[in-house]
């Protein structure tokens, strides 16, 4: 080979020469190599060789593979570390509101995004939501908040709702510790005064 | 035919006839057909058919659809009307309490059961658990945990991550109304005291 070239040379021909060209088929090969492989598995390697460009773009256009993850799958209008920087600038009792506006005011434009809709074609395939919705919903969780004669019953049932299979997904669905393997003590302390608080507390 | 024939007339032959054999032809045919159809979809009649035991055993063994569904799917070892009861009984502001320890109490010791099995297997195939692993809990909610130096932060993270995405789940997946349609302030002040605990508040 050619000993003055470029340590970075292309591995292949076709390589896109625009700029907007380059970004384009970045975005396009990462959302087959994300869904593929999973985050972890996915390599910036392997998306820039999908794409037939430079793995260097990949740091020129999207800062790296967080952020060209959060643009092609999540669809996250903001770089994640502005986004973390974001949540992070005000009081710290104001948190959980940033972080309650930011996702709404982030995923809703976009009814959750490709991230959702990959969630939900698989739950549609496999009538989990039917499921959630038929059973645990109706059956279980709107009669005790029926019982309980507090307001917005409807409301209240969704939020328990969305704190249980949150915790049904986080113990035994994806197990992220501690709290996957978190003793029933530990759990309480931790999570029975939310749901409480969704129960019978004060919505605003 | 025979005029004086029973009402409830087999269709089929082949029925089982003992007690435990015909329960067992149930729970299997259960499993199949709600996964096949989902909660709505399948009814007593075809789930029936296909274990080829009269109807009226549904009602016999399990008084009703949301017996089997408990029993076969969810793997619950209650009834779901004891279980409401059992969540009734004591003081309201215990209630969160006592969600939080028959939840786990009921699904520990089977890992989750068939329904976390059924939503583990789709999530793995499209790496929903990798991507929700990587990305929302390393790259953006640890990040905020850490700089708020608070005690516990990794089970803060983890606790924090189970209500996002249990807000995400019924707001875009499963879209269980009316938490799926609420304007921002309604979340804000449903949602955000709950996370800012999660965050900075005491979790005992």
């Amino acid at each position: 080979m050619n000993p003055g070239s470029d340590q970075t040379e292309p591995k292949r021909r076709g390589r896109r020469a625009g700029g907007e060209d380059t970004k384009a088929a970045l975005l396009a090969a990462a959302r087959e190599v994300f869904v593929e492989r999973g985050y972890e598995g996915a390599t910036v390697r392997s998306i820039a060789a999908r794409a037939g460009v430079d793995a260097a773009m990949v740091n020129h256009w999207f800062g790296g593979k967080e952020g060209l993850f959060a643009k092609a799958v999540l669809q996250v209008p903001v770089d994640p570390t502005v986004l973390v920087e974001r949540l992070l600038d005000g009081p710290d009792e104001e948190i959980g509101e940033r972080i309650v506006r930011n996702f709404i005011g982030i995923w809703d434009p976009i009814g959750g995004g490709q991230f959702a809709a990959m969630v939900r074609s698989v739950t549609a395939q496999s009538q989990v939501a039917d499921v959630l919705r038929g059973f645990f919903v109706q059956t279980l969780i709107k009669r005790v908040v029926m019982h309980l004669g507090v307001s917005d019953p409807e409301l209240r049932a969704t939020l328990v709702a969305s704190q249980i299979f949150g915790m049904g997904m986080v113990r035994y669905v994806v197990r992220f510790e501690p709290l996957a393997s978190a003793d029933v003590e530990t759990m309480v302390k931790a999570i029975a005064p939310n749901l409480q608080r969704y129960l019978t507390g004060d919505l605003g």
